[in-house]
C-alpha cells in the first residue's frame, strides 16, 4: 500500500492497551503493538466504546464455546465503535475523524458464500474475539473501510457500540422475513431478544410478544417495544404456547416466532406457537441437541431458519434504525465504565445486573 | 345444479362397492350409495386404480394417526385414477370419458390459506381416508373438476394412480427449491423417497444420493434415478453424514437434504449432511418429538421446512413429469390386484414385499 | 342455501336505489331489485359510503376503458363500506350489524390463478363497475363473507370506504417488496400515489419522494407522509431523474420507483431514477404503448412489475394500517355528499377539486 | 506476494501476442509485456481458445458501444479458456496445468453490490474488452483464482471457451426463474438465444419456442433443443404473439419470455406472448428507447427483468451443464481458426456465416 492519509493522534491514545484473556478467569491489560493498515482498502480505528456480549463472558468463564477454544492469550470484545485515525489510499467513503460502528469480521471475499452475498457464512471468516482471532477491547483496530459504518451526526459513539447486537437482531428478523401487519413472538428478553422485538416492530409487526422467565426483563420489554409479554410457566411447551396465543389474540398461531434464548423449553414452545405456514428462526445459542417437536414443523409446514451473526446490509440498516429513532438502543445502556474497569464490567454482566454495559476507551474520542 | 352431461355407464360399474375399515384389522366390502354431484363445478368419477399408501396401512393396523382417529367405518384409499362419467354444468375442461388423476381433497376455498395459494394448509380441508372423511377405494367419487387432472394419451390409468405419491414428492422438492446443478440427499428409499430422488433429478440436481437401511431398495434407487446410494450404518449421525459427504463428493455438505423416512437417526443425519446455508425438508412422518441437532441448524444457517401433502400446481407438474418421461413411475408398480383382493394387497404392503401395489377397480375402464 | 340470520332493517334502507350509468354523460337513479344471498358463504351488505375512483369518472365520461365497454346500463362505484344485514348459514366470522370494508370482486376460486394465490389475476373475475358487472353505488350488495373485512372499533365507515384505494397501494408496494431503510420514489400525488407513498413509509422506507406537476398536491404529500417532493420540469426524463436523485440524496438511484401516474414522461423518469438492481412498479394506467428506456432496464438489471388491483391479504393489511394509525386515510377525505348528489360528486372529481370525495348512503348506518 | 508455484513454460508460448483494436476497422497483432500476478489470490493463464462475441465485432466496426468508447488501443476478446501456468501463494483450488474457463472480469469485492452477491452490478467492475480494459485475445491473462473454473476431464478447452456465452444464458434463465414444466419463448436464435433455449430446457421447461427471422437458424434451434420454432412475420406484435401462442399450444400465454435479440418488434412481441402473471427477461441489447406495450406489463402483472452479464454461480453451473451433457455447446462451434487469422474470423462473424467461431491460441495447449 502506498500513500495514506493520517492525522496527528492524541498522545494519550498512542498506546494500544488491550484487555486480554489468558485462560479462564485470568485476564490482563497488555500494551500490544499498534496494528498497521494491511492494504489500501483498510482504515485504522481508535476504539472508543465496546459493549460486552454473552459470548465474551462465556470465553472468560469457560475458555471455549463449542469447538472454539482459547489456546493463546486473546483480546476480548467485538461490539465496538470508534474513530478513524488513518485511511488507506483506496478509501473514498471515510476520512480521518469519522465516527464509525465497527463490523468486526474479515471475510475472505473469494469463496462461494462471499461471492453469493452470504459472507457471514464464509468458512474462512476471521472474527473478532473468536479464537484464535483477537477482539476489539484494544486501542486500535484495522478494518476494511467497507466494514466501518459512518455514524450520522445524531447517533452517538455509545449508540454506535450497540450497532453490533442490533445487527444481530436485524439479521434474525430478516431471516424471518417479517412484514407489516404480522404477529411476532420473541423468546428471551435479553439484549438480543429485546432488539429482535424492537426490530420486528420497526419492520411493521403489529403484535410483538416478548417471553421470558424474569418479570423485570418483561417490564422493560413492554416499555421498550413489546405489545404483549408472557412469563414462561413450568408447564408443557404446548400449554405455554396455548397461553401465549390466547394472551396475544394470535388465533391459531403467530406468523413468526423467534428464539433468542437458546433454551430447550423455549424452542419447543416456538414450534407450538407458530401458525400453520409460519416461520421460526433460531437466533439464540444453547445446547447442541435438544428434544424437538419435529412433527409440528412437518405438519404445519413451518419454515425454520438458523441465523448466524450478520451479513450484507445488516449493519447499514441497524445504523439507520437508530438514526431514524425506530430503535432506541440507548435505553439498553445500563452503565458505562472506564477501560481499566473492564473486568468489573464482565462481572456485572455475568451476574445479570445490567442489560448492556459499555466499556469506554481505551482511546478518548478525538 | 341444473343440467349435466351424462353417459351410459357400463352396468358392471353401476355399483359403488367400497373397501371399508370398520376398526383396526376389521375391513369389509360394502355397497355404499352412489354419490351425486354437489354443485355445477363437480364431476363424477368412476374409480379405476388405487395405490396403497403407508397411511392407509397405518389406519388399518392402528385405527388412528396422531389425533386423527377412525370412529366410524371409513372407506380407505386416496391414490386413485379414474374416468369421468358425469360432468356438472360449469365444467368446461373435462368431459365424460376423460381419464383423470384424482386429487383427493376438498379445500374450503375461503380461508386465508386457500386465498393465499396454500390450500394444502386449509384448516377445513376434507381429505380422503382421513377420518371422518371417506377415501377413494370405492366405485364412484365426486370431485371438483379442477381437482381432476386429465391424463395425456401417453399416460396410462395405472400411472395415473401414481400421480398422488408423485405429487407428494413434487411438493417436497418444491419446498426444497431444488435448482439445476445442486446436490440432493434423500433419506429413505420407499415410494416417496424414491420419487423425491427422481423429482430432484428432473429438477436438474446433478448429484442425487439415496440413503436407506435396506440394500435392495438402494439397488432399485440406483436403477431408478440416484447417482449414489448409502446404507445407513449403526454409527452416530455425524459419522453417517461424514460418510455420505465423502462418498458423494459433497465437500462440506449437500445443497439440499430431504427426509422421507420419518426416522430419528435419519433426521439427525440430515442436519449433519446439509451444507452451511443449505436446505432441509422434512417429508416423512414419524414420532412427534425427537432429539434434534438444533445448533447445526442455527450455526449453519440452514433453512428447514416441513412439507404437507401437495398444493397449487403439484398435480399438474406430476402429470407432466410422467408424460415427458422424466419420472418413470410405472417402474414402481410391483403388482396390480383385483378389487376383491384389496385386503391381501394391504398385507403385502405391510410386509414390505412390494414397492407400490395397485388395486384395480371396482370399476372397469370405460 | 338454507337458514340465514337476518335483522330488522330500517325501512328507510329497504330500497335498493342505485346510481346508474346509461351511456356516457347519462346517469340516473334507479331502484333496482334488492339482491339476495347466492349461497351460504354470502352476506348481504347495506352500503353506507362509497368513494369515487378515476375509473368511475372515466366510464362516466367515455363509456369505456380499453376493451371494457359499457353496453347496458351499469351501476357505478366500487370503493365502499357498509353494514352486514344478513348472513348466510356458513358464515362464522361476520354477523348482522358488523361494519365492513367491501372487496368488490368475485373471483372464480377454481382457476390456476385463484388456486395459486393470485385471484386478482383470475380471468373469470367479476368486478364491480367493470362492464358488464354492476358496481356498489347501490342500496345492498351481496358478497362472499371472506371479501368483507370487519372494521375495528377505531375505524369509521368513512375510513372504511378508503380501504379499497389503500389496498391498491398496498398491492403496489408489496409488488415492489419495499423493505425497511429503502428509498422509494412515487410518481404522481393523486389518491393512489399518495397512498403508495404512505404505505411505503409504513413499510419502513426512510426516504419517500413524491413527484407531481401540481405543487398543491406535493404540499399535501409532504404534510401526509413524503420526506421529499419534486415538481416535474419540462426537461428530459434523464434530467428530471438526475434532479430527483440529487434532491433526495439517492446517490446512484432509488431502491424502488413506483409510477402511480400512467404518464409517459413519468414512466421514463422512473427508469432513470431507479438504482442498478432496483425495482420499478407500474401502478398507474395510461396509454397502451409508450416510448420506454428499455436499455436502462436491461443494463441496470432492474426488476419491473405491473400491479393489478389487489389480492390475498391486501385488504386485511389495509385495514390494519388504518387501525394502527400508520396511514391516516381520513386526511384524504375532502368532502362527503349525500347519495342524491352523486353526479355533482363525479363532477368535482373530474374537475380535480378534491382528493377523495365520499358519497354517503343510499343506506343510513344502522 | 511471496512464493508462487511456477512451471516450465513451452518456449513457443512465452510471447504475449495480442490482437488489438487501434480504432474502428484498424486491428493489429502486438507482442505486449507479459502480465504478472497482482496478488497471492491470482493465477496466470495461458490463453488457448477464444470465441468472438457480437460486442467484439461491434467495437471493431464502430469503436464504441453506448458510452463505452475505445480511445486507446485495446485488446479484444473475452470468451476464453486456457491453462494455468502460475499460481499465487494463496491459491488452493487450482494448480499449474489445470485447464480452466476464464470469467473475464474483476469486481471490486467491496461495494454493496459485491457484498450483496451481485458482483455483475459492481460499478467499479473492470471487464475484459470493455474500454479502457484489455481483453483476452492475448498470450497470458492474470485472474483471481475464483474467477477461473476448472474444466472436468470430459470438457474440452474448446468447449471451455463457450462457457462465457453459456454463463450469459444461465444468468438470463435464472433471472427468469424458469422451473420444471414451464413454457418458455426465446426471441432470437443467435448464440445467446440458442443457449437460453437450451438452458431453459435443462431447467425443465417442457415447451421451448425459438423465434427468429432466419429460417436456417430456427432449423438449427430445432435440432439443438427447441420444441417449437416460429419465423417472425411482418405483422403486428399482437399478431405474431397470437401465432406463437397458437403454434405452441400456450393457451393464454407463455410462463416465461426471453428477448435475446434486442430488436424492438421482438420485445413488443414478448409482452403480448407472456401470460398473465408471467415473466419477461430482456437479455439482448439494442436501441436505448423503444415503443413498449406498458399497459400489457401493468394489466397482466408481468414481472420484467433486465439481465446483465453473469454473476455468482453462473459460470459454475455453465460448466456443469456442459459436463453433464445437458447443453451440448460444441454443436455451436462452426469453425476454429489460428490466432493469426483472427481478423478473418471477425469478418465471418460479421457476415453471419457462422454460429460461433473460435480463435485458437496464441498459446498451444500444454
Amino acid at each position: 500500500m502506498s500513500t495514506t492519509t493520517t492525522t496527528t493522534i492524541n498522545p494519550k491514545t498512542a498506546s494500544n492497551l488491550s484487555f486480554i484473556l489468558n485462560k479462564p478467569h485470568d485476564v490482563a491489560f497488555v500494551d500490544r503493538p499498534k496494528p498497521t493498515l494491511q492494504n489500501e482498502h483498510d482504515v485504522l480505528v481508535a476504539v472508543n466504546y465496546t459493549g460486552i456480549c454473552g459470548s465474551d463472558v462465556h470465553y472468560w468463564q469457560h475458555g471455549a464455546i463449542g469447538h472454539y477454544v482459547v489456546k493463546d492469550p486473546m483480546v476480548l470484545g467485538h461490539e465496538s465503535a470508534g474513530t478513524v485515525v488513518e485511511a488507506g489510499s483506496a478509501v473514498t467513503e471515510l476520512k480521518v475523524g469519522d465516527r464509525i460502528a465497527l463490523e468486526p469480521g474479515y471475510p475472505c471475499r473469494h469463496c462461494e458464500a462471499c461471492l453469493g452475498g452470504h459472507y457471514n457464512l464464509c468458512p474462512d471468516m476471521r472474527f473478532a474475539a473468536t479464537p484464535p482471532y483477537d477482539g476489539t477491547l484494544t486501542g486500535f483496530w484495522t478494518a476494511p473501510a467497507d466494514f466501518c459504518y459512518k455514524l450520522p451526526d445524531n447517533v452517538t459513539l455509545q449508540e454506535g457500540a450497540l450497532v453490533e447486537p442490533l445487527a444481530v437482531a436485524v439479521h434474525i428478523v430478516r431471516q424471518a422475513v417479517v412484514t407489516p401487519g404480522q404477529s411476532v413472538v420473541v423468546m428471551g428478553a435479553g439484549p438480543v431478544g429485546l432488539l429482535c422485538a424492537a426490530v420486528a416492530k420497526a419492520f411493521g409487526a403489529t403484535t410483538v410478544v416478548s417471553v421470558d422467565i424474569v418479570e423485570s426483563k418483561l417490564n422493560f420489554a413492554k416499555s421498550f417495544c413489546s405489545t404483549h409479554t408472557y412469563i414462561s410457566q413450568r408447564v408443557s411447551a404446548e400449554e405455554n404456547a396455548a397461553n401465549i396465543r390466547k394472551l396475544a389474540g394470535l388465533g391459531s398461531g403467530a406468523d413468526v416466532v423467534i428464539d433468542a434464548s437458546g433454551a430447550e423449553p423455549s424452542i419447543q414452545t416456538c414450534l407450538h406457537t407458530v401458525r400453520t405456514g409460519g416461520t421460526y428462526v433460531q437466533g439464540g445459542m444453547g445446547r447442541d441437541n435438544i428434544t424437538f417437536p419435529i412433527m409440528a414443523l412437518c405438519l404445519k409446514e413451518v419454515t425454520a431458519k438458523g441465523s448466524f451473526r450478520y451479513g450484507s446490509g445488516d449493519y447499514k440498516l441497524a445504523v439507520e434504525l437508530i438514526a431514524s429513532g425506530k430503535v432506541e438502543v440507548k435505553k439498553l445502556i445500563s452503565e458505562v465504565v472506564a477501560f481499566k474497569d473492564a473486568e468489573d464490567a464482565f462481572k456485572k454482566v455475568k451476574q445479570g445486573e445490567v442489560i448492556k454495559i459499555l466499556i469506554g476507551g481505551p482511546n478518548e474520542k478525538i
